[in-house]
Parts: structure tokens; C-alpha cells; sequence
């Protein structure tokens, strides 16, 4: 099973407009709710393609109902610990003639300290079941810095490998944690290390710990950076559509081939850039196209040449 | 009692951000909800002036527990129909950099014939104590044409005078019915009448059969259009802030002397010019500000020539 943990869930709300003017009054139907956060995305897919999941967050609140109520239609299996403070939303505003989206997150409210342990205990209550631990997305404001490592260290020590999308600070002490992969993108690696070098910055992430990580870098694919290499797999020619979810998908690769025992880094960087592509063509975070191994089939993958290195 | 109909309420979402960029992502604070629709906003406001008020609207689904919780939360008298289809939202997107707003309005869901049935039986049931009839705000689409009319009548068999702010066919139809008075922007008659001038579209309204016409004219004050004269109020000097409300603010003021039994129309015209005003420095549609009697008395009023006679 994939045991996904979401620190910060939120309730995705999505309005459609004909053209999004700065300032103006816009006329829309009534608008779609969801249950979001990065690591819900990364369980959607992994579920809709098959693999056993369990998705574990919190819900609180007005807000937290109505999530609670939206994982529960999707099929998903989860666990939420009810915490105090509402579950925060997101809005989202596509505008229709040009495609692209406005996007308005909030923060979220850190959980109490009680909070914290209640979600720590469903993970230790579900990592003898789970192959695979992925923990995906933001921490709200004031979450305790020892909760990403400590999640590491105990699927470690159950000898189950941990795959973390996060950012800022708690991306550096995954890495210190020994994470088994980690999946950020270029400017996320260059927040988080201060290296503006994407590469150099993933081998950063690797010397403190990290056995893997895949970086993603939108229309020119993925990176795959270990120790010993720097693979890129890359699309033939690029995809229209919207690249949200593209990472979460990403991650659902890797975690499904990870449950499976496959750890060679190819096959990973292949999937995970195939689920990635194809997330893009899907309206909504957490689905991908049926197409995606017709994508996979026309990945162009080679290794990187370190310039630094004669 | 001041009976305020909203035929369309909604439960308005607010979120503020530094600087909206379309496009791209924003962090914010949780966001804030209001129950909103304009009839809401002028029972607001007189009640917050001392005036007994009765509102009347409808709620349902999630939407709909939220609006009705916060409009318990005001201490605004009310009753809600309970009716089938959630409550209409509206987004606004508060970019706290530039001071404006940009606002995404669902349309709402049209009642059933039975739910317009009860919303219509609540008026009934509460005109006996009515010294006004307000009836503010948009109809849902595919809203049944008669029932704005039938509402204006209704109250006019029970000697009730009916203050209408809508857009659209319904204030024309609010004319022919007989309101005492029409609340509409320059742009809202233009619409409805087909005449770009907005006097000559006001005259064209009382001919249909209204007695009163207050035209809302931004910084430029307001007019008051009756069969006899044209009066102008305006401010000696613009204000700043935020002019959302600032309309209810009119209707709630007029309807505030209405039922008193003033008829006065500079009297009325002076103190909807007010109120108007005064909810412009604040935040909030449904609030106005303490001021609003030093605004009064900064009031220029005159004649507004017709320029089609000698």
C-alpha cells in the first residue's frame, strides 16, 4: 500500500470566467469544489491507476466538511484526524479565453500539538501495511520542523522508503533525513539550497542524504540525479494544457513503481515523466490521460554531461 | 418594519492579497464570508441605525448553513426559505496594493416554483407589520417574471410602497408595477430603457409608473427624477475608499424615511446621498459610517436644468 501524508490539505474552489480583468465584476456558474493538497493529488492518481493507497490528513471546520465529504465520493481510502481549525481553500479563477489560472492559496492554521501527534500515530498505526511513504506539499505557517524528518526516520527504521515533495526548509531536512527521493522543481531547489545551479543544487540535496531526486523542469521534462548520474528524459515535442498536478503525478509514478520493489532510476525517470505529461491534458489535478504510456513511449531520455567535468 | 426581499442572496467570499497578478499564484489569510445580497446589505445598514427590519431571502446546501449562521451572527431579523439548491457565491479578490477589487458573481440557481411560492407566502405573512417593501438585488436566472410585479402590487393593495433596486427587464417591469421608488446606476437604466441619457431613461421609467427615481451617479452624487423635477445631490469634494454598498446604502435610507412617512424628495434625496457616501470609506457593504450626518450637511443640492427646453 502507498501511504500518502498531506500536512496542509486544502478545499480546492475553482470559478470559471470568460476573461479575468484585474478590478472588474465577472458573471460565473456556480463554482467546483475539491478535495486538494499535493498529497490527495498524488493519491488520486496512484488509486485511479490501480495501486492500493492510503491518504492520510487533517480536516477541521466548515471547510474540512465538505472536503471530508469530496475524499469520501472520491473513492479514495483515507483517514482524517479532525483538527480545530477550519481546513484551509484555495481558489482558483481559469480564465477562459486566454487558459491560464489565477491562483489565491491560503496559508492554512498550523494544527495543535495533540493535532500533530494524532496524525504522527496514523502514520506509525499504517506503516506496517505501507511499501512506500510519500509526504507531499507545504507545511501551514509554525508547523514543527521535526515532523517531515521524524515521518522519514520512522519509515526508515520500519524499512519503508520515503518519497517527499515539499519546499523551503523542511526540503533540506528531508534530504539531512536520508529521503529516498525527493521530486522539486528548479526554483525550489534553488530556495532551499541557494544554489542557483539546478543540477548543482540537486547534488547538493544529495550529499546531505537524498538517494534520488527528480527534478522537474515543466516543458523540458525531468531530471533524475543521483550520486553517480544526471539522466533527463524529455518529451519529443511539448503539451498543451494545464501543468498543475503535473509533480503530483510525478510522485504517484514513483511511488506505484517504489511499492512495487522496481528502484532502477531509468524506469522511474521514464514513468514519472510519462505521468507527469500526462497530467497535462487533465483539467483537474490528480487525474492523468489514459495516453500516458504512448507518452512514455516517445520519451527521449540521455544522460546529462557534467560541464563542470572535462 | 422595514421588509427587505433578496430574492438572489448569496454568501459573499473575501480574500485579500498584496498585488493580484492574473495568472499567477498568491498567498492570503484565510478568507472572510458575509451573508450578502443587496437586500441584506440595506437591512444591514438600517438596522444598524436603529430601524426595526424584517429580511427575507432563501438558503441552501453548505452554502447556505454558512449564510444563515452569519446572517444569525448580525442580529439582522430574518427568515430563510429553505430551498433545494445551494446558496449562490460570490468571490472578492482584494488586491491590497492598488485599493481594488475584483469580484466573480455566480449567477445562482433558480428556485423552484414551490420554494418562490413560499419566499412570496413570507411576504404575505409580514406585510400586515410593513411600513416599506424593499426588493433589492438580481434574480436568478429563468426567476419567474411576475414575481417582482406581484410583489410591488401585492404591497400596494396593502398600502405599502415598494423600493426597488434591480437591473435588467425586472425594472422595467418594477415601473409598470407602480414602485415608489427605482434605485438604478446610469448604466442600469441605459440598459433597461434603451436610453443612453440617464435622465431621459429616469423619465422614461416614471412614465411607466414609478413615482420616484434615485439615480446612483458614482462620485457625481445622485439624482431624484419625479414627474415634476430633476434635483442633484453631490458632495463638495470626492471621497475615497471602497463604493461596494454604497447603493444598499441609499435604498436602506430611503426606506428608513419611507417608513417614517417622509416623502420629501430632497429630504430623501439629501439622506440617501449620506448614507450613500458614508459606506464608501468603509470596508464592508452593509456598514456606513458614523459621519454620514457631517457628510449630510456638506450636501450641495439643486435643480438639474432639462436642456431640451428653452
Amino acid at each position: 500500500m502507498i501511504l500518502t501524508v498531506t500536512p496542509n490539505p486544502a478545499l480546492d474552489l475553482t470559478w470559471r470566467v470568460d476573461r479575468l480583468t484585474p478590478g472588474a465584476t465577472h458573471r460565473a456558474d456556480a463554482g467546483a469544489l475539491r478535495a486538494g493538497g499535493k498529497g490527495l493529488n498524488v493519491a488520486r492518481v496512484a488509486h485511479a491507476q490501480g495501486a492500493p493507497v492510503l491518504a492520510l490528513s487533517t480536516a477541521g471546520g466548515r471547510s474540512g466538511i465538505a472536503f471530508a465529504a469530496d475524499l469520501a465520493a472520491s473513492g479514495v481510502a483515507h483517514r482524517l484526524v479532525q483538527v480545530a481549525a477550519p481546513t484551509r481553500q484555495t481558489v482558483a479563477i481559469v480564465d477562459e479565453e486566454l487558459g491560464d489560472t489565477t491562483i489565491v492559496n491560503e496559508r492554512g492554521a498550523n494544527p495543535t500539538d495533540a493535532e500533530w501527534a494524532a496524525l504522527f500515530g496514523e502514520v506509525v498505526d499504517a506503516l506496517p501495511s505501507a511499501r512506500v511513504l510519500v509526504i507531499s506539499g507545504s507545511l501551514p505557517p509554525g508547523a514543527p520542523e521535526s515532523f517531515v524528518p521524524l515521518l522519514i526516520g520512522t519509515a526508515r527504521d520500519a524499512g519503508v522508503p520515503a518519497i517527499v515533495d515539499t519546499s523551503g526548509p523542511a526540503l533540506i531536512r528531508a534530504a539531512e533525513a536520508g529521503a529516498s527521493v525527493l521530486k522539486p522543481n528548479a526554483a525550489e531547489v534553488a530556495d532551499a539550497t541557494g544554489i542557483g545551479d539546478p543540477v548543482g543544487g540537486a547534488r547538493a540535496l544529495i550529499a546531505l542524504g537524498a538517494e534520488l531526486v527528480l527534478l522537474s523542469r515543466g516543458a523540458d521534462g525531468m531530471l533524475a540525479v543521483t550520486a553517480d548520474e544526471v539522466r533527463q528524459a524529455r518529451l519529443d515535442a511539448p503539451l498543451a494544457g494545464n501543468p498543475t498536478g503535473a509533480g503530483d503525478a510525478a510522485v504517484a509514478a514513483c511511488a506505484v513503481l517504489y511499492a512495487q520493489g522496481v528502484r532502477d532510476v531509468d524506469t522511474v525517470l521514464r514513468r514519472a515523466t510519462a505521468w507527469s505529461a500526462a497530467a497535462v491534458p487533465m483539467p483537474l489535478a490528480g487525474d492523468i490521460s489514459d495516453e500516458w504510456a504512448d507518452l512514455e513511449s516517445r520519451l527521449v531520455v540521455a544522460s546529462v554531461l557534467r560541464e563542470e567535468e572535462p
